[in-house]
């Protein structure tokens, strides 16, 4: 598939995409909300409002999401995967609580992010709760394959996680490494999340491979997005403050491709900014003129797009149908997630 | 088992028993040992440092030597059950990265703990990584009913740590209440690598209760004496600075018996130094004072002794074997553990 037949991401109709591909399998996106709350019962009552908190916090629940219409493709026609697609939800909660202590963030989709609400201790608390909680889902479906799909996940998860912290602040990350990060840390749990669509529909391998390959491809896509959106979004669209990563130091394609094709002076702007962490208030004007410049947002867009595609043709091997049509969209959606 | 016959942990040999015990097992000990040196080899630098930083550093590998001691008691004779091992001493590790990180500990058996070393951050991610590396581990092993049992366990782990968390400072909290949050917070994980023993041995549900009842009542002994040696140990024996519990204003069975047997103004004392952490230079020493003035820490090692005598009780099913002597020795080089 051509990139360019995607939709840019600057489709005005992202809304209605969105409404269409969850339309698909909404009676099973009831089931997995209403899992989701009975699961965060606790006697603890920190442990319910915290993972209640990061669970409600206008989730899109695309991993749960990809799994759904993974096993659909596949022709699985039960009803019961929604409990096993809880759990890619509660390892997405848990890594976004432990992310935001290790990033001292303070907002999340707009909203205080918990660990600036109930402190750092409680967010690798309670992550770790989700963690565990997650697991025991999996040995519960009692699948030795698809415990083996996501726990290997969850290491290379926490190893991206690691390298992303070694590599921040460091302007000199190559496009490469910063790959090998997102592949980890984001792609992982949906690959993971979309090859055991195929595993709960017993498919043969080829399928769970190319299940695999997509969602690997469709997390770099929209991780590239995100990465764009940290530079470019309204905070009231994104719900997040403009500016995050840069102001975290955190080295993302725009900022690689920019220092690259920046000569010295800027170069030295990047490294006094990013890895001297001196940032002056118009500072993040300056380094959105110097990507748009050197065309470094734009760029990080076509890489995003290739990708897409990537995720696109991995579902080649698949006959027409409305999922395919669904997956297919969740590409463009991420694509188009700004607008 | 009446718990007089126990050592007192005033017993001047609790070196050569622990010989004793661990000689029982040495080769595969030596397995462990390996096995957790190539388990830690990662092409990310910082978890291989950090890991073996945690790992290595002077742990007596309690938690795997009573899965090997509870397989061995139920008559396992292979040495597959090594690996396995292994698991209970990176869920360990992870908690006490994470542990760390929560009471902003500075060391840790004597040496600066990893957080003051590497920073909150590379605590949590490699505390992630090592909880992952675990449950992979587990899954190459193969048995669903392992996983189940060990996913659990870390699911009241969690909810140990996030109980504790907001029990924390409170003087007012009960002994049941305590004793809840070490049954969950450390007793479950010695609980399930002595089931576990059972399960790899494979045994019958009766030896599977015995040798986790052994674990539970071993591990809130364990945590007792622990408590004690926080206001008793010397630093160098321990290594350990004496009084981070009353520092860090934890509320363990010591300060629970002293506050509840005290007066109005004593009452006041543990307020304002371990609510409102107003702690002065003599604080530590007046706390010691309380103590040895309401026998709280001769009291906290009678209720030891207790959960001790019950350990070695529920062993009462298995018939004499060098094994289950090294089993109940366990529990005496626990009791007897500070000196």
């Amino acid at each position: 598939m051509d990139a360019s037949a995607l939709p840019s991401p600057i489709s005005p109709d992202s809304g209605n995409l969105k409404e269409r591909i969850y339309a698909r399998v909404r009676p099973d996106l009831a089931r997995i909300e209403n899992e989701i709350n009975c699961l965060l019962n606790s006697d603890i009552p920190l442990i319910s409002v915290v993972g209640r908190y990061i669970m409600g916090s206008g989730g899109k629940r695309l991993r749960p999401l990809l799994m759904l219409l993974a096993a659909r493709i596949c022709g699985y026609r039960g009803d019961e995967d929604a409990r096993l697609a809880v759990v890619f939800e509660f390892v997405h909660a848990a890594s976004l609580l432990h992310d935001d202590v290790v990033d001292e963030s303070s907002l999340r989709r707009g909203l205080a992010s918990a660990n600036a609400v109930w402190g750092n201790k409680a967010s690798v608390l309670v992550g770790d709760f989700l963690f565990s909680r997650a697991f025991e889902l999996m040995v519960e479906d009692g699948s030795i394959q698809v415990l083996a799909i996501l726990s290997r996940a969850s290491s290379v998860i926490a190893e991206g996680e690691v390298l992303q912290l070694i590599t921040a602040n460091d302007t000199s990350t190559s496009e490469d490494s910063y790959l090998e990060v997102i592949r980890a840390k984001t792609a992982a749990l949906f690959a993971a999340a979309c090859r055991i669509g195929a595993v709960v529909a017993d498919r043969p391998k080829i399928e769970e491979e190319a299940l695999e390959s997509y969602g690997l491809n469709l997390g770099i896509a929209f991780q590239l997005i995100n990465a764009v959106l940290d530079y470019s979004a309204k905070q009231a669209v994104l719900g997040k403050t403009v500016g995050d990563d840069f102001r975290e130091g955190k080295i993302t394609l725009p900022v690689v491709l920019a220092f690259r094709r920046g000569n010295d002076s800027e170069r030295k702007f990047w490294v006094r900014a990013l890895e001297r962490g001196e940032i002056g208030d118009s500072d993040l004007d300056h380094a959105i003129g110097l990507m748009t410049k050197h065309r470094a947002l734009e760029d990080t867009i076509n890489r995003a797009q290739h990708y897409g595609a990537m995720a696109v043709d991995a579902l080649a091997l698949f006959p027409s149908s409305p999922m395919k049509s669904a997956l297919e969209q969740v590409v463009a959606f991420c694509l188009a997630r700004s607008h």
